[in-house]
């Protein structure tokens, strides 16, 4: 999720964590981080989401956000353990990036010789780690997100000649999205509508939670609601999310709005 | 918390948070970090400890950890806010590592050039930057913790000539501990006692949830408990404590067992 004001994610993490356990198949630990400004809440569980006391917590305990990175597992790489739990965690430039993957990269082992060294056994970290490691290289301080899009369009590139690298990047400021085969979004703004979830029978009027200037793109593998209109992202994308809007895509489909 | 089997810290926890309120006024936010081998869970809360619903879920959740580091602030420098609440985490040598500090530093301003730059504005993530950037110059890879040991002594003592710096740093297999004026421990063993809160009436028989062969150290600013002897550490000493014992220490009062 991507807003332009402190959202609270409650309703979407409901219907997420369904596929847990209940409406999926990933039940190998979970992971959700909040921004706030530039601190960061992060919670990791081995536990099937679906019955963790600690998603439970998540589902009532109204944290308002404007960037949020959710992940349950099912592990392809790796074993089911707290450390290999996404979404990841480092700090470059002074901020904290977050870091999720949907996928399975085969035969990705890149000679990490900087200052980030997985922690555990997964693709994914693996994965991380080369991008900020590169990242770090190009760029000596905080580069803004449309300096970095190009960079990072050509590091994803790289990594997915390896395998399916759906994965979601955030700073807390901003939102980078990449689709290789799996990930679609919504930006919901006013007017309002009521949502209702696929994965369980769960409804929200928006009118009656949202101000009239709020925008919150929310970007998932699948589509979280059955009764509102989802965008697919162009397979092998990437897209960039400010302040609840979609302000750069490589797609030759969609048309960016600045 | 260092122990030699993985505990539930929930005891000590419900103690420790009355001071943010109730017996103590360290109100500005509060923080743990529990290890599950490399696995981290790390909780922060700009909210006081007494009544935040994430201190509640810890209270009441048994989470089981060898090594565990907890800290509520009182804001000396740096605003009330998420990112400057301790513990503070960052990766090194495939490792995460945790960090809490009680104490206020004066013109402690380094030149931070390597990739551990402090996300928030306190005295305390820049020590542990500080810390963290020299040991990594020092050791290309994981150091055994008593090759570590004079390094972190002569990186502390340097920091400490700009004030009071207690801290805790632990990579979730040992923990160092600084006492700079204020730290006390203990070690609880079989035989196992009775130990009653010193700021909450709310007791534990030991002898009713630890096995024979469990060891548990606790290293506190104030003891505790009120029923049971707490060693203070020397002023100005670095100590280390692996599978709750302490095996090394540069104090001249304690004699270490190895």
């Amino acid at each position: 999720m991507n807003c332009n004001t402190p959202t609270d994610v409650r309703f979407s993490f409901s219907g997420f964590t369904q596929r847990a356990g209940k409406t999926g198949d990933h039940t190998d630990g979970w992971g959700i981080a909040f921004f706030e400004d530039k601190g960061l809440r992060h919670f990791v569980d081995h536990e099937r989401a679906i019955d963790s006391p600690v998603a439970k917590l998540i589902r009532e305990y109204p944290i308002r956000s404007k960037n949020v990175i959710a992940h349950i597992r099912k592990a392809t790489q790796g074993v089911v353990s707290l450390e290999n739990c996404h979404p990841f965690v480092r700090e470059l430039w002074g901020h904290y990036w977050v870091f999720a993957h949907n996928g399975d990269l085969k035969d990705f082992d890149p000679r990490l010789v900087g200052p980030y060294q997985p922690v555990g056994d997964t693709d994914s970290e693996r994965a991380f780690c080369y991008l900020l490691h590169h990242l770090r290289n190009e760029f000596a301080s905080a580069p803004s997100p449309e300096r970095m899009f190009p960079v990072l369009r050509e590091l994803t590139a790289r990594i997915a000649g390896h395998g399916e690298f759906n994965f979601l990047l955030s700073n807390g400021d901003f939102l980078f999205a990449h689709r290789a085969s799996k990930l679609s979004y919504i930006i919901r703004q006013a007017p309002f509508a009521t949502a209702h979830l696929t994965d369980d029978d769960l409804s929200i009027d928006f009118n009656e939670v949202a101000n009239v200037d709020d925008r919150v793109a929310v970007v998932a593998t699948l589509p979280l609601t059955d009764n509102e209109t989802w965008t697919s992202f162009e397979d092998q994308t990437l897209n960039l999310f400010v302040n609840g809007q979609l302000v750069m895509s490589d797609s030759t489909q969609t048309s960016p709005r600045n």
